[in-house]
């Protein structure tokens, strides 16, 4: 294994750039804007040029990197092309090729942002030590990430992992951002909790800390929760309940040793947590009972992480 | 690849053993009987008994033979061992390194035998030629089987494509086998139709084929469907719907290339197909719609396949 890798999460607005040893420690990160004009032509110019001009500076050679992991949003089939990525404004973009040829041969492995995500979180994060994971983030709605024996089910059309569409509620009467009805993470997620909230407002309640709080977020939920407020706790129950339920299906299909927690909500730490298994544990299959539950521990810089893992194979 | 392969699907009855080129060609097939006695502790004799006569009386030398597979109707671990398997009577036992010392060093792969019927049906089967599958039984419960890159997804506990027992109405009052309340298996199985079929009759509806029929089975029903029975096409829907978004909550998991319908209800065939994929297509997150559908067409003998495809590695 040679000494270095680099780590690209490219996002619609910058990607974030790590400079990584191959033993998964992280030497340095910074950001470059990522360029949408003209179809995102310039985009991986700029990866290789950010690249290079760091290798120059500090004297990298080529032969000393183990390879560049690159995790794109939008699906990654497995030769690291792909055929649209609507964030990036491109169409078929061979982007492991492409940037093979830009950085004068170093091998590149490419792979979706959810998933390398949930592979760093399995490298060096919040999941270490285990390869049967299923990353879960609680965000404006819910992504995920499956992993099995260590590897990302991508699916065969791209969707493997996209539990924030698993159907909770055929009987919903609002629809979800895929145009279906009873999503997950219309109820599993930020937006869900503070929807939850607001509905729990206007219903007759003792006095709670989320009184006059107009539209209340899930910061605001999570705080008067770990107070021993009412509403919230009524709230935050309804919350767990459904994402307990959620994950009882998803181990019926996967069966994963840990879930890993992250996403925006997840910053509300260990009663997040606790309240989330003891749901899971009531509503999973007795056969399932007993999977563990961790935070998410490496943030944004998961996808940089999981970039490098990409490269370790 | 040597030429000969041999497949042993463990029963509570009977033993089912394949004697099959590595090719993939079952050459022949014959059944001895499962001898639960004394917990047990012949099954594996009595297996080896039976695959040393046969080599002697067809000369097949232990040179000539890849491996032996064995399917046992319980959770196995990596290393084909079972802590315990009730329907055989067996505590923990060491499957594939006992079977290995009594067959003389042949190398033994031991599977759950849901798991190697689905390997079944991926080599030799309806879902030929695919990698990403997912086959579901649909018997007296609904069993699964979840294939990812050609591998089966076993699970941390076991429970990997238990999928049967996915909640699909938190507000069932009547109870799942396993416990628990509105699982999957309980609509979708054949069990779960001919209650339907039970609960349709009672209900005031023009004249059916399905009246008189005190206990309908789920024979009777897509009979009646397919003579164009109206009672039997609103049952018939309830059931492909119930499962068809059963399915679409597999897809936002592992979203498989293809869905490899078995079981004693596959036995409809074709109009079953049919209608299950409608159902799908009406319920499935749009990354993965167009998944295709296929029904299994190995019936009993899946197992055996499954199990030579084990040591095919």
């Amino acid at each position: 294994m040679k000494k270095y890798g680099f780590g690209v999460d490219v996002g619609g607005t910058t990607c974030k750039i790590g400079l990584f040893e191959t033993t998964g420690k992280l030497l340095d990160k910074w950001e470059i804007p990522t360029d949408t004009s003209e179809n995102g032509k310039n985009i991986l110019d700029n990866v290789a040029k950010a690249l290079k001009e760091r290798m120059a500076a500090d004297g990298i050679g080529k032969e000393e990197v183990q390879g560049i992991g690159i995790g794109i949003p939008g699906p990654v089939n497995g030769k690291g092309e792909v055929s649209m990525c609507v964030n990036l404004g491109w169409g078929r973009v061979a982007v492991a090729e492409e940037l093979t040829d830009k950085m004068d041969g170093i091998p590149v492995k490419a792979g979706n942002d959810a998933n390398v995500a949930a592979l760093g979180e399995m490298w060096q994060g919040g999941g270490k030590g285990y390869e049967d994971m299923v990353m879960v983030t609680l965000g404006t709605g819910v992504g995920g990430g499956i992993i099995v024996g260590g590897k990302v089910v991508a699916g065969s059309h791209g969707a493997g992992g996209e539990i924030g569409h698993i159907t909770m509620n055929p009987h919903e009467t609002s629809s979800c951002g895929c145009g279906r009805k009873g999503c997950l993470e219309q109820y599993g997620s930020a937006t869900g909790l503070a929807r939850m909230a607001k509905e729990a407002q206007k219903k007759e309640h003792e006095a709670s800390a989320l009184d006059g709080i107009e539209e209340p977020t899930a910061k605001d939920v999570f705080d008067a929760y770990k107070a021993g407020d009412a509403l919230a706790a009524e709230v935050v129950d309804k919350f767990a309940s459904v994402l307990g339920r959620g994950l009882s299906k998803i181990s019926c299909v996967a069966d994963p040793e840990i879930f890993v927690i992250g996403g925006g909500v997840s910053k509300a730490g260990q009663p997040l947590l606790d309240v989330l298994q003891k749901a899971f544990e009531k509503e999973a299959f007795p056969g399932c009972k007993g999977t563990k539950f961790a935070l998410a521990t490496l943030g944004n810089d998961a996808g940089m992480y999981g970039c490098v893992q990409l490269i370790l194979e």
